[in-house]
Formats: structure tokens, C-alpha cells, sequence
């Protein structure tokens, strides 16, 4: 039977455990959660034991992203579960600091992307950004990877993190993987729990309608936003945040017709939830043979 | 006669170059100046050399620094001297990016530390620590040292940037070394080329009125303080900026009587050129046998 990850409490601690591997050449994959592991967790794990020799995980519910009366407190902490989750997926480290340790109450940089943490999420979440660029600034620092993994389901925070990687030189390579889903198509989130039945049935629109957005995409931005947001607007249940059809890369909106690369995301609340769920949209095309 | 250092002109010329020694367990040591090399960057090198295994000299006038109406375009740029300056210092690796490449017009993150840029020379100059703290934060992730080291003159810079290093957990010690004067007390300073012979007899009083506080400190803000104003409000040829008396780690004011560390810091404009200078107060004892 395998055993449990090693579990590594300080920064001094993860620079101790990953000095060796790092003058021995090795490459380090860091997997940033916020535990309450699910299958999506576990795929960018996968990926970051075949990118990488080295697999960290880090658990932190890192309290700088949830604003004023945001589920920072009834966000599930699940330890020993995420521990053996893990346990036998050749993870090397996990890093799990103290909240009080590694984002203290007298800590006073914060790292800011322009521009890009403006609208969708920001919308509604107006500090959140600020809290994960900061957090993920410093767990670049603390582990020095080479590449980190981050699921596309937060299609704006993976957007946000490539372009604070470039711009401030980290020397990460930030590698975003496809959304993981149940078989009726709910994304996986951590958040699920807290749906009741009836309210995971509600939830099933979201990924409904970016199923059939993606099957409709014939490279016109204005109309699949128009479905989406009928769609979702009249959705028993779900009240709509957005729905958005965007630049994959500067997340601007996109109109009219377009023959590039474009994404579709959402974000609504079912019953008190706040899911938020994407798909790419291909490139129109007349040959997808 | 010893060679000139190598240049490095990219990030990447720089990590290929460093990967070897950081493998081997060497420690990196970075002196980060933008050119316009004088006998205080000088002793930061020597420092340097004999604190790390490898010293590396940033030369880059970083233009996120200045703001609108400063003297980017004016501050002295003397890269062959400052090559000249350093052969025979024992440096390993000048890493010298060009502007257009490191600070690229569509970078979009900045790094910021709240309240410790508030005052002082932000008063004055209030886009000019995001500057730094970016710049800075971008050069320790090119360059990966385990220390770096910083002139006292600019004192709040260096207390903006060691609260910084520790904050985002970023594994560089901070090192910061005494300022370095000309025989009549003048700090030396890049910008000091900027003053006329008059200029220059004036910008005097500072250093002079900075070492009459040394001299006088009996350990009361207030008094200091007040010495501080009445004696460069009215010399002549200064217009004076500011004149306080800080906690050396939180740069507030100190009021009254205190026995801890305490800085005296002063910045004013002589003719076109603004000048700063600072002098550590030693804590007020009955005993310094």
C-alpha cells in the first residue's frame, strides 16, 4: 500500500525538502489548491507527474482571495481526505501553511494585474484577484517550480497567472488543463457540496448551454453571447452573473464574427453557490476533417 | 590586467549563465544599480564579493521608476565606464537588459507594498516605489540571488524592498550598507553629476545638518526633528523636501522621546537636482563606553 505524501509545514521546511532535487537538476511541478480534492485536482496532478520529476501540491485556503462575506469560513477543509487522495498518485510534497504563518496580519505587498482582473469574476469578486496573484507570487517563491498546473475551469485566474509569470519573469511555465466534469457534464468544484439535489439539477444549465455553445460556434461572438444569455437567464433556478464570449488571452469580449481563438464563460449563482464554468470555442472553420 | 565582466543582455542569457553555479550550491550575489557606477555601488559589490560565491552587477535604468516630468531621459547612462568600473571588482555577470525588452509596454503586473510608500520620498514621487518593488521583484526572479544589497541612501527603498523579500517569501536576504560620502560629507549619488560648483557647496548642508543630528542625538524625535527643519529650512541655495525622524522598519514619524533604532532622513531640491540623505541615530544610552 502506498504511503501518504510527505507534508511539509513552513517555507523553510518545502526549500529544505527541494534544495537537493533542484541542485540535482530536477524538475519541480507545483499543483496550487485549496484542497477539497476532486478528479480535477487529481488530472492536473497526473499531468504535472508526467510534466515534471518533482510533484508538489500545495493546500492553502488562501484567505487574501475571499472578500466580505464570501464562504471563506464554510469552505471545506478536508485534510486527511485530500491526504489520501494524493496518497499513491506519486506526489512528492505537500505544502500546507498555516494561514497565520503564511499570510499574516501585518504582511503588507500585494501583487496587481492590470487590466485583465478588471471584469468577469472581478466583477463580483473585487479583491480576489489581488489575494491570488499575491498568494501564488509567493508559492512560486517558496517552490521555485518549473512549471505549475491550473485547471481551466478558472479560465480568468489561469489567464491572470500566465501574464503575472511573464511579465515578472518567474520562470514558471504556467499549464492550464481541460475542465473536468461529472457524467451529466457539472464541472467539478470543490463548491458542489454545498448544492442540494434539486440545485445540482438547476446547476446542470451551465455546462448545458456551453455544450450547445460550443456545437452552434460558427465564429460569431454576438450571437452565441445572445443564446448563452438566454439560455441562462430564463434557467429555473440559476441566477445569471455572466456569460461572456472573450479573447482567450487579453480576456477582452469579442464581437461580431471571428475567426480566431475564443472562449465562452459563466458564472451564476444556484441557490446560494456561485458556480462558475467555460468551454472553448474552435476556430470556424469549413474543413474540420 | 583583469577582463571585464560578461554581459548578459536577456533573462535567458542570464538563467543559462546561472544554472551552473546554483547547481553546485553556490550563492548569488546581486547588486542591482541603474549604472552610473560611483564608489557607493562600489562598496556594494565588495560586500557582495565577500558575502556570496558569485556576484552579479544589474545595470538598467529602469523607466518604471520615474515618473511623468523626472529625469529618465536626463539620469546619466555611462555603461562603458561602469563596465571600466567594475573589471578587476570580482564580478561575475552584468546582466544589462534593454528597456523595450524587460519593461515591455503591454506588461501589465506590478508589485506593491502598502503604507510603507506612503510618505516620504512618495510624497513626492507617488508611482515611484511600484517601480521599484516590480522591478525589483522581476530581477530577483531573473537572477535568483540568496542575497542582494542595497545603499542606506535610499532608505526607505531599502526598507520598501526587505519587507517585500519577506512578505512574498522570496528567499533573497537583504542587505542593506552604510552610504558612502565624498571627503566633505556630500552622499554620493548618481544625480550629483547634475550640480554646479555652487550647487554642489550648497547641497552640503545637507550631510552637514545630518551629522549635527548624530551628534546631538539624545534620543527626542521632537528635537531632532525640529533642528532638522530650522536648519535646511533656511540654507541657502536648498529647498528643502522633507525632514523627518522614522522608526528604521516601519518609516513612521517618531514623536517624543524614544530609545529604540530611529533614522534621520532628508530630502531637498538644490538648484534643479533633488538630493537625498539619511543617517542612522544610535539609541540614546547614559553608557557607550
Amino acid at each position: 500500500m502506498a504511503d501518504a505524501p510527505a507534508v511539509a509545514r513552513t517555507s523553510a521546511a518545502v526549500r529544505a525538502a527541494l534544495d537537493g532535487p533542484l541542485r540535482a537538476g530536477r524538475s519541480i511541478g507545483l499543483v496550487p489548491t485549496m484542497g477539497a480534492l476532486h478528479e480535477g485536482h487529481l488530472s492536473l496532478v497526473r499531468a504535472a507527474r508526467a510534466g515534471t520529476d518533482v510533484v508538489v501540491v500545495s493546500i492553502f485556503v488562501n484567505p487574501l482571495q475571499f472578500g466580505p462575506g464570501e464562504d471563506l469560513d464554510a469552505y471545506p477543509r478536508t485534510f486527511d481526505a485530500d491526504l489520501a487522495a494524493l496518497t499513491g498518485e506519486g506526489v512528492d510534497l505537500v505544502f500546507a501553511p498555516e494561514a497565520t504563518a503564511y499570510t499574516p496580519a501585518d504582511a503588507r505587498t500585494t501583487v496587481h494585474v492590470v487590466g485583465l482582473t478588471d471584469g468577469l469574476e472581478a466583477a463580483s469578486r473585487p479583491t480576489h484577484f489581488d489575494g491570488v496573484t499575491t498568494i501564488v507570487t509567493k508559492l512560486f517563491s517558496t517552490v521555485r517550480p518549473h512549471r505549475a498546473y491550473f485547471g481551466e475551469k478558472d479560465f480568468q485566474q489561469q489567464a491572470v497567472i500566465r501574464r503575472m509569470a511573464r511579465d515578472l519573469d518567474l520562470g514558471v511555465e504556467v499549464i492550464t488543463r481541460p475542465v473536468v466534469r461529472d457524467p451529466d457534464g457539472l464541472a467539478l468544484s470543490s463548491r458542489n457540496t454545498y448544492l442540494s439535489p434539486d440545485e445540482r439539477r438547476d446547476a446542470l444549465a451551465l455546462s448545458a448551454a456551453l455544450a450547445a455553445a460550443q456545437r452552434g460556434w460558427a465564429g460569431d461572438a454576438d450571437a452565441t453571447r445572445a443564446d448563452l444569455l438566454g439560455t441562462l437567464g430564463s434557467a429555473p433556478g440559476v441566477r445569471l452573473d455572466y456569460a461572456e464570449v472573450i479573447d482567450p488571452e487579453t480576456l477582452e469580449p469579442l464581437e461580431g464574427v471571428h475567426d480566431g481563438p475564443a472562449q465562452a464563460v459563466v458564472a451564476a449563482h444556484v441557490g446560494d453557490t456561485r458556480l462558475i464554468d467555460t468551454a472553448p470555442l474552435q476556430p470556424a472553420s469549413t474543413d474540420r476533417a
